[in-house]
C-alpha cells in the first residue's frame, strides 16, 4: 500500500541523512528489513562489540605462550612468564571467529551479492576466516603443541579490513609502491656497486698489520654487503672508515662518495617521492568525503520526492517540509545541529523545498561548532569588580607562568646539588618547603582565576583544566605526605613508610611540576602553532599509525616464529635476543631500532634474521617515517600559509578538523555527478 | 663633441649588454674611463685571477703549522709535517691582501661613494681586510709563533663576499633564522624537560646494583644533558636505554616518548620549515636574474635612442640598426648567439628599431641551446647500410649492456671464490682471461659503433663518450699488463714487478669495468630522471655548498685552536683526536659526524669541545641537511610534473639551465618597473 511505501520512502531518508553524516557510502539495500539490519549494524553498540572483538583478538598475544609481560626484561631477574592453560585462549579466540562470522554475513548481505563479488576486501576477509578457523582446528587437535600458527600473523587483517580510512591509505601507498621500488631498486644497485668496489679495495693483503678493514667489515660477500647497509643506516658510521682511513686518508673518498649519494641523495629522493604522491592525498580524502556527504542528502531528497504524487514530467522535484521533518525527528544526529535545521525549517515560510533548498538546510552539518566560553560573573561590588580586572588579566596567567618557572629552576637547583650524594646524606627539607610554598601559591591562583572568571568559564579553557588538574593533584599528594610524613624540618629524610617513600613521593611531585609548566605552551605564539600542527598530525596519522600496528604486529609474530629458541648472548651486555622474548620485547626491539645493533651480532644467529632486520628497516624507519615527513610537510605548509588568516580570531576556538583546514580549496559536486552516481545505486530504483 | 658623445653612448650600452648576458647590476658609473676599468674589471683575465687569489689563500691552511697533510692518519706511522719556514706562507699572504686591496678599491670606485656607504659588504671587505693585515703584522712581529691567529678565520669571507649567488643564499638563509631559531628553542625546551624528568626518574638509589643507568648516562646535569642530546642524534639510541629497560620495562616509555617528540616531530618540523621558506627560492632568484638581463638591455635601448637627435616630444623613441650593429660587434658573447641576432637585424627591412623590437631581438638569449647531433655517414654500399642499421640499432647498446652486465657477474663470482683465499694462493688466470676477452668486446662495439654514427655522432653523446674513454683506458692498462706479466695462463701470479703488482692491475681493471656499468644509466627511463635531476641539483647548490666550505673552513680552523695539544687516547681505537691532527683530519672529522662518538669521550677533553660539536652538529648535520631536503624536494617535484611534457623531446638534448626549468613560470617585467628601477640608476641621468 502508499502508506507501507511512505513507511519505507522515509526510512530510507532517515538512514541516508545518517549515512551523510558519517560520510558513509549509501550503496547498500533499501527494503525495509534491510535498512533496520543495517541501522542495527551501524548502531555505536554494534560497532563497539566489533572494536571490542578486534582489541582482544589482537591483545591475546600478550598472554598467549610464548609471551614476556614481566616487569623486567633481565632474564636473570625476571620470573617465569604466566602461560594460559591449552583452550583458555582458544576458546576466546572462537568466540571472536563467531563475531567475525556475523560480521561479514552481514556486510556480505548488506551490500547484495552482485556487489560482494566485485569486492575484494569481503572476499579476503572470508578467506582469513577460513584459514584462521582451519589453524585453530589443527591447533586444539595438537594441543597446542604445534610450533607454527599461521592464524596469529593474519590476525591485524581484522583491524584493516574494519578501518575504511585504513583501506584508503592502503591504497594509497600502493599506488606509490613502483616508485618507491624504483629507488629501492636504485638503492640495491648503488649498494651491489659499492660493494664490489669495496671488495676490490679492501682486498686480503700480505701483510696482516694493514688488512684490518678486510678482516673486520670486507671479509666476504655478506659481510660487505652488511657493512654498507649498515653505513646506509649510519649505525656504524665512523668506525667502519677507521681502519682504511689509518691507512690512508684517501680511502675517505669512497666512504663519503658512498654516504652521499646514498644517504643524502637517494634517501631523501625517496622523501621527495613520497612527498610528491601525498601532497594531494589530505584534500582528496576530504573532497570524497564531502561527495560522501551531498550524495547521501540528496538521495534523501530523492526518495522524499516520491512521498507526493507530482505529475511525471515535472521540472524540478520537491520534497514537502512536513515529511522532512519527520524524518529529521528520527534521525540520529547531533542535538544542536538537529535543533538548528529544525529552526530553519520552521522559519522558511515555503512548504514546499527544492533539491537546492534541501541541500542549504543541511549544510549546517558542514559549519564549525563555534564555541563560546561562558560569560564571566558580574559582581555588584566596586572592590570584587577591581579584583575581577586584576585576576581575569592576562598578566596575572604571566605571573603564574613565572612562578611555576622559578619553581622548575629550584628543582633544578636542588637536583644539580644532590647530584653526587648518597641516598642516606640526602635531606628534603628545602625541596620539601619550597615545593609547598609553591603549591599553596597554586592553589590560591586557581581560586583567585575562579573568584575572576567563575567556575563555568575557567573550566571552559582546557589550558585551566589541564592546571587546575594537576594542582588538585598536587595538592592531594603534598597532605598526603605531610599526613605521613609530618611536616618539613631539616634533616627531614625518614626511611621506608606507607605506600611510597618520602623521597618517591618528593620525586613525583617533582615530575608533576615539571610537567605543569607545559601550560605555558598557548602563551607562545609559535609553541602553540606547532602543537596544534602536532595534534592535527596526530588526528590525521590515525590511518597510518593503523597500518603500522598492522605492520608491526605481524613483524613481531613473525619475529617470535623464526627466532624461536634462538638464544644468542650479545658482547658484554646481559641481554638475550631469544625466541622466547615474546611478543613485547619483539615490538620493542622492533621500535627502537636495535636492528642497527644486532645487524652485527647477526652472523651467530642466521641469514633470515638479516633479511628479517632489512625488511623492518625498509619499513618501518625509511618508508613510514618518510611518509610521516610527507604528511607533516603537507599538514605544516597548508596551516602555515593561513595562519595570518586565522590570527584576528583567535579568540573563538574552533573545533578544527580536516574537513575545516581545507575547506576554501574544496569543490562542491555537481548536480549532474550526484545524479550519475545516483543512478549507478544497485539497489535504489528512481522513479525518473 | 658630439662625436665623443657617440662614443661614449655605444660604449655604454656595450657594457650594458654585457651586463645583461651576464646577469649583471647596471649600477654602477657610466663615464667613459670607468666604463673602461669596469670591463678590464670583469673580464675573465681579472676575475680568474681573483679567483685564484682566493683558492690560494684558502689553500695556504694546508701547508700552514698545525698541518698534516700526510698519507695516513695514524701519529703512529706517519712521518712528520713538512713545516714551511717562517715569512714564507705570510709573503704569499701579504701579495694575496694587495690583490684584494685593489679588488676593493676598484669595487668602491664603481658603485660610486654614494652607494659605497649602503653597500654593508664592501664595508665587511675592507674592516676584514684591515683586521687581517694587522694580525699579519703581529704574527710578523712574533716571528710566527703566536698561537692566536684571527685572520685564518676570516678568509672564508673572500670566498664569500665574491659570489653575489652566495650572498643571495645568505639573506634568505637568514630570513628563514627567526623561524629555525624558534624550532632550536622548541628543542632546547625539550631536552631540558626531558633532562630533569630523566634526573628525578633515574636517581641514585641505594642498591649499587639497579642504579646502572644513573652511573652511566645521568650522574649530573651536564651527563644527563649529553646523554639526551645524543640520543637526539640516534647514535647511542638502543644503549642508553638497555640498563633501565632491563630493570623495568616501563621506563622505555620515556626513551620512546623523547625519541618520538624530539626525532619525529620537532626535528621534521624543521625540515618543514626550511622547505616552506625556500619553496619559492629558486623561482625568484630565477626572476630576479630575468629582470636584470631586461634591465640591461632596455639600458642600453635608452642610451642608443639618445644619439639620434630625435624632438623631445616623440611618443616613441627609436634605435638606428647601423648603431646597434657597431655596439654588437664590440659586445663579447657567445658567437652563435651574436650571428643569429645579427642574421635577425640584417632580415628586419626597417632601419629603426622601437624598444619592443629591440628587446626581442635579444630574446635569443634566453632560447634553449638545442644541441643537433651530427648525421650519421651515408654508405653507398647495400651490405655497409646493412651494417650500419644493424649496429645503429638500440638493440646493439642493449646487448652491450648484457655483456658488461655479465663481466660484472664473472667479477663477482671471482671476488666470492677467492674471498678468503690467501694472496699467495690466488690465480688470476681466469679472470685475466676473461677480462681479456671482454675488453676486446667493448673494442669492438666501439669500432662497430663508429663505422655506423661516424666518428663526430658517436662522439656528441655524453655516455658514447664515457664509455670509449674508460675502455681505451682499460685497454693501455691490458695492454701494459700483457707487456710486463705476459698472457694470462694458468698459475699468473708473479710478483711485484714494474710499477704495480699484477694483483693491482687486474683489480684496477676490475674497478674500471664496474664503473664502466654506469652506462646502462640513460637507458633506464627512472634513473635518467634521477640522474639528472641530481645534475640539476648539483648546478643550484654550488651557492649552498659555497657557504657550507666557509662555515666548515671556520669551524676546521677554530677547532684546531680551541684543541691545540689536547691529546686523548680513545678508548682501545688509537685514534688520536689532538689539536696538530691539522686542518685536514679536521676537516675529515667534522664531515663525518665523528661528532657522535667524540661526544662520548668528549668529557675528557672539556665543555669547550662540547659547545663546539654541538654547534657544528646543528649547523651541519640539521641545518644543512635539512636546505639540501628542502631544495631535493623542490627540484625534484618540479622536475616529476613537468617529466610528461618532455618526454616526446627525448631525441632533442637540451643544455639544460635553472632558467629553462622555470621559462613557463616566469613573469616578464612590466614596461613600467623596468623605467622606474632606470630612473633610480645612481649614474645614468637618462635625457627624458
Amino acid at each position: 500500500g502508499t502508506g507501507a511505501d511512505n513507511d519505507l520512502y522515509i526510512n530510507q531518508a532517515v538512514v541516508f541523512i545518517e549515512d551523510a553524516i558519517q560520510y558513509r557510502s549509501i550503496n547498500h539495500r533499501v527494503d525495509s528489513k534491510s535498512l533496520w539490519l543495517y541501522r542495527w549494524y551501524c548502531s555505536r553498540t554494534c560497532q563497539w562489540i566489533l572494536g571490542l572483538t578486534i582489541t582482544v583478538i589482537l591483545a591475546l598475544a600478550f598472554i598467549e605462550e610464548p609471551s614476556s609481560l614481566t616487569v623486567t626484561s633481565d632474564v636473570r631477574y625476571r620470573l617465569p612468564a604466566w602461560n594460559p592453560p591449552c583452550g583458555l585462549t582458544e576458546s576466546i579466540e572462537l568466540l571472536c571467529f563467531l563475531v567475525f562470522l556475523l560480521d561479514v554475513s552481514v556486510k556480505s548481505y548488506l551490500i547484495g551479492w552482485k556487489e560482494f563479488w566485485k569486492n575484494k576486501w569481503l572476499m579476503a576477509y572470508i578467506l582469513t576466516l577460513i584459514v584462521s578457523f582451519t589453524d585453530w582446528i589443527v591447533s586444539l587437535s595438537f594441543f597446542c603443541t604445534e610450533s607454527v600458527r599461521i592464524r596469529r600473523i593474519l590476525r591485524p587483517f581484522f583491524l584493516l579490513q574494519n578501518s575504511s580510512m585504513m583501506k584508503k591509505t592502503l591504497k594509497s601507498i600502493n599506488s606509490t609502491l613502483p616508485e618507491m621500488a624504483s629507488v629501492v631498486l636504485l638503492l640495491a644497485v648503488h649498494l651491489s656497486l659499492f660493494t664490489m668496489f669495496a671488495m676490490l679495495l679492501f682486498a686480503r693483503t700480505k701483510d696482516n698489520q694493514q688488512d684490518k678493514e678486510w678482516v673486520v667489515y670486507f671479509r666476504n660477500l655478506p659481510d660487505s654487503l652488511t657493512s654498507l647497509l649498515v653505513l646506509l643506516t649510519t649505525a656504524n658510521n665512523p668506525d667502519v672508515m677507521i681502519p682504511a682511513y689509518s691507512k690512508n686518508r684517501a680511502y675517505s673518498i669512497f666512504f663519503i662518495l658512498f654516504t652521499v649519494l646514498g644517504n643524502l641523495f637517494l634517501m631523501n629522493l625517496l622523501t621527495a617521492i613520497i612527498y610528491n604522491q601525498f601532497r594531494g592525498y589530505l584534500l582528496k580524502s576530504v573532497q570524497s568525503s564531502l561527495f560522501r556527504r551531498r550524495l547521501g542528502i540528496r538521495a534523501a531528497f530523492e526518495v522524499l520526492s516520491s512521498l507526493k504524487e507530482t505529475p511525471a514530467n515535472a521540472q524540478q522535484l520537491y520534497v514537502s517540509t512536513g515529511a522532512l521533518q519527520q524524518v529529521l525527528q528520527r534521525v540520529e544526529m547531533d542535538s544542536r545541529c538537529k535543533q538548528t535545521i529544525m529552526r530553519s525549517l520552521k522559519m522558511c515560510s515555503c512548504d514546499q523545498l527544492s533539491a537546492a533548498q534541501f541541500q542549504k538546510l543541511f549544510e549546517e552539518l558542514d559549519k564549525d561548532a563555534i564555541m563560546q566560553h561562558p560569560p564571566s560573573p558580574e559582581y555588584q561590588s566596586h572592590f570584587m569588580q577591581k579584583l575581577q580586572f586584576a585576576f581575569g588579566h592576562p598578566y596575572f596567567g604571566y605571573l603564574g607562568n613565572v612562578v611555576a618557572l622559578a619553581n622548575i629552576i629550584s628543582i633544578c637547583v636542588v637536583l644539580v646539588l644532590d647530584a653526587d650524594k648518597q641516598p642516606s646524606e640526602r635531606d628534603d627539607f628545602f625541596l620539601g618547603a619550597i615545593n609547598c610554598f609553591f603549591i599553596l601559591y597554586y592553589l590560591l591562583e586557581i581560586l583567585l582565576k575562579i573568584l575572576a572568571m567563575g567556575l563555568r568559564r575557567y573550566l571552559s579553557y582546557p589550558s585551566n583544566r589541564f592546571d587546575g588538574l594537576l594542582t588538585v593533584i598536587l595538592l592531594i599528594l603534598e597532605i598526603a605526605t605531610f599526613a605521613v610524613y609530618g611536616f618539613p624540618h631539616p634533616g627531614w629524610r625518614p626511611d621506608f613508610m606507607g605506600l611510597l617513600s618520602l623521597w618517591d613521593m618528593v620525586r613525583l611531585v617533582n615530575m608533576l611540576i615539571v610537567f605543569r609548566f607545559l601550560r605555558i605552551i598557548p602563551n607562545m605564539k609559535f609553541m602553540a602553532l606547532v602543537v596544534t600542527t602536532l595534534l592535527d598530525l596526530v588526528k590525521n596519522l590515525r590511518a597510518f599509525a593503523g597500518i603500522l600496528v598492522v605492520v608491526f604486529y605481524a613483524f613481531a609474530i613473525t619475529g617470535i616464529m623464526l627466532f624461536k629458541g634462538a638464544v644468542v648472548p650479545l658482547g658484554n651486555t646481559s641481554i638475550i635476543f631469544q625466541g622466547k622474548m615474546g611478543f613485547h620485547g619483539s615490538l620493542l626491539a622492533l621500535r627502537l631500532r636495535v636492528f642497527t645493533t644486532y645487524l652485527f651480532s647477526v652472523n651467530l644467529i642466521c641469514r633470515w634474521a638479516k633479511i628479517y632486520f632489512v625488511a623492518w628497516w625498509l619499513i618501518s624507519s625509511v618508508i613510514w617515517v618518510n611518509l610521516f615527513v610527507a604528511l607533516l610537510l603537507e599538514n605544516f605548509i597548508h596551516k602555515w600559509d593561513r595562519r595570518c588568516h586565522r590570527e584576528s580570531l583567535s579568540d573563538i576556538e574552533y573545533q578544527r578538523t580536516v574537513e575545516l583546514m581545507f575547506r576554501d580549496v574544496l569543490e562542491e559536486p555537481t548536480e549532474e555527478e550526484l545524479m550519475e552516481k545516483l543512478h549507478q545505486h544497485p539497489h535504489l530504483q528512481l522513479c525518473r
